[in-house]
Order: structure tokens, then C-alpha cells, then sequence
């Protein structure tokens, strides 16, 4: 059968063929499988001098070139694609070979998928893989999860490929089941709410500050090379630089102002809901994607009301607000994400190490960012956190750009401009560090119309009150 | 076997108790039942002197005691339960039997038992009940769905029970399905939002301007009498009148700030995030039940950060802005929740009339205001309407109140009081009245990293570039 190659993979479209190109650059010898014709051709064509890497449209052809225990990564589409391509590996599998996932599917089909491999001696791992296309050829953010004596046969291979943050791999076994897909969810969950703030300093910029794109473009890579480093407000700023091909002018102004989604964005919100865990800043941008997407109305509406004289800021210090109020807002969204992950951990038995997951996102994904680097270290410090926003690091950071989040969400209030994310992620840090909150009138209410009954603050027990 | 009575009703909690004395005292004889003992005696006491009312623990005897077609109504706590009642009812059931859910069951649960009731002939009905054990005694909003024709026989009932407004039943048939169960369900969600802004309102009144529970129960009577009148202002206004019987002073700032949820609001924003609807100054409702909750974290976050000191406000000027902003974000709240309405009636089937919703909250309910009655006359004008802030109708007092709700986020984003509610009401409005939102950077940023596409204002079809 000639010779046994060390890693396979599913789906060849661009992130899959870039991922085993990536693998075979990194020493291992690569498989792939697609029933697409034209992409084993593209790939043998463009890996094949290597010598490392071939493909075939064949599923058996391509189980049996694998060593054993063979290791088959799918890069397919989330949703039932998976489990037929699972159900297609199952009779030509031998005990002990080991199936990741590398999409983002929902975290109950990983635990589902898990189980029913597992009954059959197959290992499954759920493995979010973060970083685009350009990340799968030259280092993701990799998230696995599924069996740990397993993992070690992945482990090498996954090191190798991954990102590297000062030499230190992107990637690393973060729990049983579909932890890894939980991870890579609400990292997803991260990544809307920091690109809906970006988005909201764009707009304050050019409605506050009349910022040309010009500006725009050097003020985000400006930022870029101070504390808000990061590889969104790097291409926010190449974005705000590139010439449109099509007509005159730059490209980003004639972008419809329609953001589509693909869930992974709401499942955070949903899931953080059904765990009773706040993430307003990841809850608004999802919604503002979908008020985006009612353009319609949205066009209906505006001939309709009148918006205030937008009074303009000086330019000087709209810059020096608007960059302490996305750093603010940005700690503020990481708080929230990753208050979600430790709460799931508890939930879900995943037992992730907070610190783990933040040392694997300082390079490779999307939501990579120097605030990372720091925020990795506060997890380290204290274990058991349960929101940055208690680490003794983070607390200076917080407080001196917090007053900048003030006067933006005031300026933007008065102006007419929407600041959704960076609303509520002022309002969640000024609720979060109340000790006192308006809730017991709200508790109150329960109690009179619907009997629901109250705590005390000064007495212990469950009391009603005939109102 | 005696006479045969017109309504039968399982489950004699105050709830079922109060439905049935309420179905007696409008002519109909009503039998109840419970497993309880202690529940059946005492509904046989309290009722019994009107010859119109009995009960048994027995399921058969309880079956036996009704008038053909039977008319069951439950009002048993949802999920399981709900299941092991209707099993139980099965056996003893003839075929155009009708059942009714009155509890807060989840749609595709009450979706699932019409189609397994449906197979044996018996017509199920899921019902919201709004009003709380008052509202059950002397009238309710009921918001039924299921079949149309089996409806006919609930109706005079139903009508009879229901509150009135200005002598109108606030109870209609609502649509197939789970129709009544969803609507119930989205009512909660407005409650909710309601809930959280009237709480905010008390907050700032008492940090912005120093008041004393004796004029906040002042204001919001006067506010009442006004057009927020509404029973939330109503039940704010008592609460805060009413002194603690364990303890001096007011029973108000002695109940605990973390305020409890059964799940209605959190189904109601997830499945808003289903529909692609934003329904954001509901969604945070939710999140702010939650940062209610973490009372522990938000006592230790409360020492590690400085507050700014807050400016008293003049106390005419802020009490004029906080009737006004009241007002605005009431009608945002509901322009969201209706919004929901009306999609969801095109995903699952429903054909809602919006007119006829409002129009039954109008009276009853726990989010009955003066407000409804301009909300059925915008959707009776216009019953496409796909949002309130669309109707002439509504433009100018959304116009005239808009400019205090900016002035109220703006300071207390500045003093740092939590308006969370406020806010998404406002940042809902200036997103939702604009032509064009800052996500085509959003969209820019999808295409840069993962190729996912964009839209042009300038030309069809959908591109791609090379950044």
C-alpha cells in the first residue's frame, strides 16, 4: 500500500487545504479526502513536490493510506455534513483511531458525536480552529477537547502547525467532551462583540471627529502599536486603507451596511443565558447585526425622526477617549466571555484552566490581542477568578479608561450616534461593581403580583408580603 | 351521576383556586381537582355555598363530573407535570374533549402535545393566564391557541372570566399551535423589560435627586394618573408606600437586591436571537436578573473600584426627564416584543393580529398600561405594521420624548448609576432609525479574515476581496 502518512484530513476547501499544506511544511506527512475531483487535483498539484501530501476522492483509498492510530481531522461544514462524513469513516475505522471536528459545530452534537463514537472504540474530538484562512495555512489558534491519552497521539502534530506566542504553541488539550467547541464558541462570542466595538469607534470618529479614512487608518494602526494591539484593530486599519477596485474612492464606504452571521455569536448568548451568566456586550452585537440586516425598515424609519445636530468633539481628545474607551471595552468583553467559560466548566465538567485558554489566544486567532498576554497572567496568578474584573492586575486598567467609556457613552447619547456595545459594557462594569441594585423593587413586584416571595437584607429566609 | 358541570380545572394552587371561584361567580358550574386533599376541602369550602363549585383527588370522578365536550383546564407548575396530568386524563377522555394549558409551558413543548392529542381526537389549547392570583379571581388576560373551532366551546367561559376593558373581553382567539403559549410567553418578555426600567427609574430618582420612598411612591401615583399609567407604576407606587411589619422603616429597602426568574424572559430573547429579531432592552433585562444574583462578586468588586460622585440633579428637571424617558423606553419595549410578534408569526404559522394582542392586554395583565390602547388603534390603522416605531401614530411621542431619554443615559453614564435598560432603548432607537450603521466595517472585517462576503451599495451581487 506504500507508505503510511501520518495525518488526514476531510474537506479540502480553503481552510482544509491549508491546514495540510501547514502540516506537511511542519515535517508530517498529510492525507486528504474530498469528493470534489477539482480540490484533490488542486491539492495534489500544489502539495505534491513535497512529497508529503496527496488525495483522493476515494474514502477507502484514503482511510487505509493513514498509520495507525490513524488521525482524521474534518474541516466540513457544521450541521448533519459532519455526521454523514463520520457515518462513511465508522467500517473502515479500526479501534483506537481518533476523528476530530475542526468546525464549529454546536457543543451538544460534539457531546452526542463523542458518545456514539466512543461505543464503537472511536476516539472524537471537538477542536475549534480560529485564525481564517491565512491562520490554517501559517498557524491557527487550535482548541481541542475529547480524551486525553488520545490527545497525545494529535499533540505533536497540532503543536507543531499551530501559532506561536513567543515559541509557545497555540494550542493545548482543554477538557473531556466538547470542551474544545465550547471554547472556540465563545471565543466566536468574543470575537462579535469586539468587532461590533471597533465598529462603534469607526463611526464616533467620522460622525464626532469628521475622520477621513485617511485618519481613520492611521489612528488604528497607531492604536495598533500601543496597549489595544490586536489583530482586529490591524485590519481595521488595512481595511480603512484599500482603494475600492470597482470605482473611485476607498472600498469600506461602499460595503453594505448588512453584517451577516453564522450563530456562533448567538449560541454564546443563548448558552449564557440558559447558564444565568451576563454578557450584554456579546448579547448587543449580536442584536445589532440583526438591526443591520433590517435594512428596510431601517431606511423607512430614518426619514421618519429626527436626529440631534451631532456637535463635534475636539479631535485631539475624541482620539485620546475613544482609544481608553475601546481598551476598556475590550477588558470589559474578555471579562464576560470568560466568566461564561468558567461557569460552563463548573456546568459541563470540563474543568478548563482559564489561564490555558487565554495563553492559547495571544496568537493565531482572531480575537488575538496583546491584553492577552496580561490577562493570561492574571488567570495564572489566581486559578479559581471568577471574573477579571476581581484580578488585582486588571483593576488600575479598568479604572483609569473607565471615565473615557463615560464621557463617550454621554457624547454619543446626547449626539444621536448608537454605541450599543460600549453601553452595555459600561452599564454591566457599573452594575458588577454595585453592592447595591434596584433589583429588590423588582423582586418587590414579583412578590405583589405574582407571590413570588423575597430574601431580606437583614434577616435570614423566604419571605411574602400581602401587598 | 348527578349534574354535569361546565368547566373542569386541575390543580387547586391559589391560581386554579381563584379561576374557578372566578368561573363560578360568572354563572358557569366549574368542578376542580387535585391530588391534595387539604387543596380539594378547600375549594369545597369556599365555593361551595354557590352550589356551582366541587372537587374530588379522584381523576375519574373528577372526568365523570363534566358536561360534554369536556373543558379541562390545567394550572399546574410546567414541564414534566404537565405531561403526567394530560397521561392521566387520556384514558378517561372522549374524543373532542378539550384541554387547556393555562401554565407558562414552552411553545414547542405545548407544539409537541397538541400533535400527540391531535392523533386521539382530543383538542388541546395552549393558554396564557396573566394577572397573578388577583387577576385569576377577578379577571385575567387569557391568550388561547390551538383549534379554532373547538375554541367555541371555551369562548363564553373564557369571555365571561376575562377582564374587560371598557366591556371588552380581554381574551380572543389568538391562532393554531402554540400561538397563545408563545404570545404568553413574549408578554413575559416585555414584563420583564418593563420591570427593569421601572426599577432604574427608582434607582436614579433616589441617587440623581436624593428622593425619599414617600415622594417616590408620590411620583409614581402622579405618574400613574398620567399616560404611564400602567399596573407596574401602579404596584411601584405601593410598594413603596408600604411600611416593614418585622423591622422600622420602609419594607422596600430591606428586601434583598438579587431578583429571581423562571425562565420566560431568557426563552423570550433566545428565541428572539432564532428569529434574527433584536430585542436588546429585553435581552438585558435578563442580564441584569443575573448580575442581580452574583450578589457575592458584585460585594467584592464594589470596594476594588471608585464610583464618581454623583451630581444631584435639579428634582423638577429630572423628574419631568425620567416621565419622559420612562415613557420612550415603554414604547421601545414593546415596539421590540410586538416586533418579535410579528415574525414569529410568520416562522411558525401563527397569522397573529398584533391590534388583537394589544388589544387584550389592555386590561388584566401584568403589563396592561394606558399605552396599549394607542398600540391597538397603530397596528388596527395598519395591520402590516412590522414595527410601532413605523406607525404616524407613534412618531411624535417617540419624537418628544427621545431628547430626555438622551439626557438622562448621558448623566448617568457620567455618575455612574447603571441605566442598562434605558440605554438599549435608546442605542435600539438610533440604530433601528438608521440609514446606514458602521457594519460594513463588520462585513469588511467577516470578508478580510474568513471570506465570507460582502455586499455593495453600488452594484448587485455579492464580492469578494484580497485585502
Amino acid at each position: 500500500m506504500g507508505k503510511a502518512y501520518d495525518f488526514g484530513l476531510v474537506g479540502l476547501g480553503v481552510m482544509g487545504r491549508n491546514f495540510i499544506l501547514n502540516v506537511a511544511d511542519n515535517g508530517f506527512s498529510a492525507f486528504g479526502h474530498d469528493l470534489d475531483t477539482e480540490k484533490v487535483t488542486a491539492l495534489q498539484k500544489e502539495g505534491g513536490d513535497t512529497n508529503k501530501v496527496d488525495a483522493s476522492t476515494d474514502t477507502a483509498t484514503f482511510v487505509n493510506a493513514l498509520s495507525s492510530p490513524r488521525k482524521i481531522m474534518l474541516l466540513v461544514p457544521a450541521g448533519k455534513i459532519v455526521d454523514s462524513v463520520i457515518e462513511g469513516l465508522i467500517p473502515l475505522l479500526d479501534k483506537g483511531d481518533i476523528i476530530i471536528d475542526g468546525g464549529n459545530s454546536f457543543f451538544t452534537d460534539t457531546d452526542r458525536r463523542d458518545a456514539y463514537l466512543a461505543e464503537k472504540g472511536i476516539h472524537f474530538f471537538g477542536s475549534g480552529v480560529s485564525g481564517g484562512a491565512k491562520g490554517a495555512r501559517l498557524g491557527p489558534s487550535i482548541m481541542p477537547g475529547g480524551n486525553k491519552e488520545a490527545y497525545q497521539h494529535v499533540k505533536p502534530i497540532f503543536e507543531a502547525v499551530s501559532a506561536k506566542y513567543k515559541g509557545e504553541p497555540c494550542v493545548a488539550y482543554l477538557g473531556p467532551k466538547s470542551a474544545g467547541n465550547y471554547v472556540k464558541m465563545v471565543h466566536n462570542g468574543i470575537e462579535y462583540g469586539l468587532m461590533q466595538l471597533t465598529s462603534e469607534i469607526y463611526d464616533i470618529l467620522k460622525k464626532g471627529g469628521n475622520y477621513t479614512n485617511a485618519e481613520l487608518h492611521q489612528t488604528y494602526s497607531k492604536w495598533n502599536a500601543g496597549r489595544l494591539q490586536s489583530f482586529l484593530v490591524e485590519i481595521t486599519s488595512e481595511i480603512l486603507n484599500k482603494k475600492d477596485d470597482l470605482a473611485d474612492g476607498d472600498l469600506v464606504d461602499k460595503i453594505l451596511d448588512k453584517a451577516k452571521q453564522k450563530g456562533t455569536g448567538k449560541w454564546t448568548s443563548q448558552n449564557a443565558m440558559d447558564l444565568g451568566i451576563p454578557v450584554p456586550s456579546i448579547d448587543v452585537a449580536v442584536s445589532m447585526r440583526e438591526i443591520s440586516a433590517l435594512k428596510e425598515e431601517r431606511v423607512k424609519a430614518d426619514v421618519l425622526y429626527d436626529r440631534p445636530t451631532v456637535t463635534l468633539m475636539d479631535k485631539e481628545k475624541l482620539e485620546k477617549i475613544t482609544e481608553e474607551a475601546l481598551y476598556f471595552s475590550f477588558i470589559i468583553t474578555y471579562a464576560q466571555g470568560l466568566h461564561q467559560l468558567a461557569d460552563a466548566s463548573k456546568e459541563y465538567g470540563y474543568k478548563l484552566d482559564i489561564a490555558t485558554i487565554a495563553k492559547i489566544w495571544r496568537a493565531g486567532c482572531i480575537i488575538r490581542a496583546g491584553l492577552l498576554a496580561d490577562i493570561t497572567e492574571a488567570f495564572n496568578l489566581d486559578k479559581e477568578l471568577p471574573n477579571l474584573l476581581l484580578s488585582p492586575s486588571f483593576i488600575q486598567k479598568v479604572q483609569s479608561t473607565v471615565g473615557s467609556a463615560r464621557e463617550l457613552v454621554s457624547y454619543a447619547a446626547v449626539n444621536g450616534i448608537p454605541l450599543p456595545g460600549l453601553s452595555n459594557s459600561l452599564t454591566y462594569f457599573d452594575a458588577y461593581t454595585s453592592n447595591r441594585l434596584p433589583l429588590n423593587l423588582i423582586q418587590a413586584q414579583r412578590d405583589h403580583f405574582g407571590s413570588h416571595t423575597y430574601e431580606r437584607t437583614d434577616k435570614e429566609g423566604i419571605f411574602h408580603t400581602e401587598w
